[in-house]
């Protein structure tokens, strides 16, 4: 029986979504508290050994990278009864205040939270100068930006490219090839603007690697025109530096 | 010569606004920044004494209270040339990151941050359930909430009242009275709910007395008409609890 659900988590909290030994990641903390309320069921209904779960993610956030609505699957054992509502109550009980299940529910056993997925949606927050209150998930700039250039320069990368330049040079992933749907910078709130990217997939820093070009443009280090250019170079070397993580959210993801 | 303060502060790293002994306040970091900055300024021009600078906030913010927009006043030494630029760069060097001078300006000597102060603005954020990532200034509250009933009693605080039942029992003000100019339960974003109140002042606690009277309005423990009876009554124990601070930003103060 698959499981599917939805997680919120605060990335400054954890070492990223991966397990990794001796690491506070979303995985490890997930599959702990999941683990812990498996084995309580177990004792309860059928007092059998519990395999510990293994859970798969739409994506691996790296270290510092928020999600507001992550999705997940993993396999419920078919010998224990699944209460949606006691499930994510339990687990959110269980598990740090940092990680939120916001749904759960069972899913066709064809579902699979990383391969099943064909949408998703970043966010990236920064504002020139700095903001006490809003720091913990907003990059500071402290130079003045250009931003109609910068909101110019964000359009361009929408399009089905090659998108090697603004990959991560261990990235494994076996094309480079990705579609980007949409792809506007917006005024948000309190100063603050969001780079708001939706695509069939992404690459290892892809987004903050789009972002530190486009803010590159903001400082008139570069023309707004260039993002084609570096596009068209596949080549890493062009592109401008990653961002630091806590600007970055993982907003949504959407299935067939 | 005065000087007007625009300050943003994250309320959860400081013990409120005011100086206390052993305690980290806004007051203190604010006051320790201008007075390091005003000694070597001093040692550069006049190589004379400087006192320590006195400021004055629109109002004192409890320990956990966010500010968007504090205004503070002080007395700049007038032997010494007044940069603004030069100023608010340096004390947001020196001071904690979790405050920030935003403007600094030359105003004149009758202005007085707390007295002169006509038009303030308050707002409190919650969220039915927990949202990790916005946590920190955001008030979890685990049951469903009605809505349109918050909506409706908030609108009821709105007039010029006597405000005595939403006030904390140690409060010194000489009058409870205040206008409320506006009071607006408003959708925010991404679950959050935010309740704006614009007044002539406040007292001690009000606005998070008058919020936790709210979510009581909520969860259906009274109705949203109850308000005007509460104001009526002009008694503490009838109003609601009062809510974490955390919840509460100062986000504007209008002077003439």
């Amino acid at each position: 029986m698959r499981v599917k659900l939805c997680v919120e988590y605060d990335g400054a909290s954890f070492s990223g979504w991966q397990v990794q030994p001796g690491q506070r990641t979303v995985q490890s903390e997930l599959e702990n508290a999941i683990s812990v309320y498996l084995s309580s069921l177990a004792k309860e209904q059928t007092q059998g050994k519990i395999e510990p779960p293994r859970t798969t993610a739409s994506g691996r956030t790296d270290a510092g990278v928020h999600a507001r609505n992550q999705v997940v699957s993993f396999d419920w054992p078919e010998e224990l009864e699944f209460d949606s509502f006691r499930f994510a109550h339990s687990i959110n009980g269980i598990s740090d205040k940092a990680l939120r299940i916001k749904s759960a529910e069972i899913v066709d056993q064809s579902f699979d939270a990383r391969r099943s997925s064909h949408k998703k949606c970043y966010s990236y927050s920064f504002i020139q100068g700095h903001s006490p209150i809003d720091n913990p998930r907003v990059l500071s700039i402290p130079q003045k930006l250009d931003i109609p250039s910068m909101i110019e320069a964000a359009k361009l990368i929408a399009g089905t490219h090659d998108f090697k330049s603004f990959q991560a040079s261990d990235c494994a992933a076996s094309t480079t090839i990705r579609t980007i749907l949409a792809s506007e910078l917006v005024y948000y709130d309190s100063g603050i603007y969001r780079y708001y990217v939706i695509g069939n997939g992404f690459l290892k820093q892809m987004v903050r690697t789009i972002m530190g070009t486009l803010i590159e443009v903001g400082l008139k280090k570069r023309e707004a025109k260039s993002i084609l250019e570096i596009i068209e170079a596949k080549d890493r070397k062009l592109a401008g530096p990653v961002v630091e993580a806590k600007g970055l959210t993982l907003e949504w993801v959407k299935y067939d």
